[in-house]
C-alpha cells in the first residue's frame, strides 16, 4: 500500500482533522491524544484498538497516562502516511467513542 | 506514602538498577525499556500489568511501538519515588520475565 497522494489527502484528512487528528510534528504522521474517564477506560480502549491493530497488522505508536492515551499513526514500510492510518484512525475513533 | 529517603534508596534502588532500570532524565523517577518478541507479547504484558497498576491504585506512565514498551513509574502525589514504585517495578519485572 503506497504513500497517500496529495489527491488522497485532500480528500482523507479533512474528516480526520475535524475528529481531532492533527499532522505529527516534523513527520508525516497523525496524532491525536483521547481523554478517558480513568484508567480501566482507557486502558480498555487500548486493548479493544489492540485487537485490530494486530488483527491488520498495523499497530500504533502510543503512550499511556492514567486516563489519557496519545496516538501516532503512520506506516513506517513506506514512510509515511498511508491508507491504513485513515482505516486505523477512523477505528480508533469508533472504539472511543 | 511519602518519598523513599536517602537510605531507602540506598536498600532498594541499586537491585532494580542491576534488573535495568534507570533513574529517569531530570525527574526523580524509574525508567525501563521491555523488549519483547513481538506485538502480542508486548501489549500481553501491559495488560497483565495494567491489572496490578488498577488493584494497586498506581499507574505507571509508559509507551509502546511494537515490541516494545517503554515505562517510567514515579508516585506524582509524593513529587518522587516512593516504595509504591519499587513494588511496580519489581512487579513488571516478574510479569515481563
Amino acid at each position: 500500500m503506497p504513500k497517500l497522494t496529495e489527491e488522497d489527502r485532500q480528500n482523507l484528512l479533512p474528516a480526520l482533522y475535524e475528529a481531532g487528528w492533527k499532522p505529527a510534528d516534523g513527520r508525516d504522521a497523525l496524532n491525536k491524544t483521547y481523554k478517558f474517564s480513568g484508567f480501566v477506560e482507557a486502558f480498555g480502549f487500548m486493548t479493544r484498538a489492540a485487537i485490530y491493530a494486530e488483527k491488520w497488522n498495523h499497530h500504533p505508536e502510543w503512550s499511556n497516562v492514567y486516563n489519557r492515551v496519545d496516538v501516532t499513526l503512520t506506516s513506517h514500510d513506506v514512510g509515511g502516511l498511508s491508507e491504513r492510518d485513515v482505516k486505523l484512525a477512523q477505528k480508533l475513533d469508533a472504539l472511543a467513542g
